[in-house]
């Protein structure tokens, strides 16, 4: 599974095989059967995380028990809770397998040590952190403006592969809308 | 106006007088009246912007007219457009100020020599980058997950001295609500 990071960060970072040993070095590979948890609520996030395979999400689960969805992690995209990795506190979010998937791990030890060696690495790392932050200045954005048609509209635009491997009350809980505003939304495009 | 800014620099970032000197040299002091802009929808933004005294707004304006705020910026505090002063891209949002207000900008080129002269910058700057980043998934995850009532209640909490200092319709523009509903939960509020 490390093949498909090794061209993946070389694309991206533009990192050396020297540099690209020493992530091999420490990574933690894990295989996930689907519904198999990296993280659950109360844990501490101890791991950068990069999917090779597969397709991961991040979601939370309020006191009445509905399930939110901060975030879907295909292969190529790297996640984590970041304020938990961080400041090393108990996160409030899951992250589970959608499908079997793969994935390669970095404790924050070994990630600052590798930050350390690699300056190219804390570049593209401030990219990616800035990336994510216009990202969700965008999603706030969405959810105060756009009506639900608009959010679906945007959600098939900007991922639409993972419209098709997800249920659609998966794409509900992502968008903030109920699976009957979702139905009716899908029923009526149909007949258009 | 350099005096609040020196205040907040020691005690946030712990630099030395000499850093704090290379901050003085390169500012941008600026008064504005109520109303006045220091971004407009289309513009660059071209300034890292630190608020010495009064509030300002960043909000966007959509086809249809209606107005959506991002955030508010009182005293003591940063704003910027992230991804179009990241990027020189043209900004989606309108930086205006709600008070009179005192700022302090530096453009790109001379912030990044601080970050260069003055490692501990750095450091203090990704901080602010990760907190923006935590604050805005946790609005993300309120905007799917909460209820106009708690959405309300999570203002008041979290902004209590902005909620003295703007009308309703803005607080009501800020948390995605109606006018009509956020009179509604504060009328049934004061019943109680």
């Amino acid at each position: 599974m490390f093949t498909e990071f090794e061209r993946y960060i070389k694309a991206q970072a533009g990192l050396s095989d020297v540099n690209i040993k020493l992530f091999r070095d420490t990574a933690v590979e894990k295989t996930l059967r689907r519904k198999d948890f990296l993280l659950q609520q109360g844990e501490i996030c101890r791991y950068k995380i990069f999917v090779s395979k597969g397709l991961l999400r991040t979601y939370r689960t309020t006191d009445n028990g509905s399930e939110h969805i901060m975030q879907f992690s295909p292969e190529n995209s790297w996640t984590t809770d970041p304020e938990s990795y961080d400041n090393l506190t108990p996160s409030c979010y899951n992250i589970d397998a959608l499908e079997q998937s793969e994935v390669l791990m970095w404790t924050k030890k070994d990630f600052n040590a590798l930050f350390e060696n690699i300056p190219a690495l804390k570049t593209y790392s401030e990219a990616l952190i800035s990336r994510n932050l216009y990202r969700t200045r965008q999603r706030v954005f969405n959810a105060l403006s756009s009506t639900a048609e608009e959010k679906y509209d945007d959600f098939i635009k900007t991922y639409p592969d993972i419209l098709a491997r997800v249920p659609l009350h998966m794409v509900a809980s992502f968008l903030g809308l109920s699976r009957e505003t979702l139905s009716r939304i899908r029923h009526a495009q149909v007949k258009q």
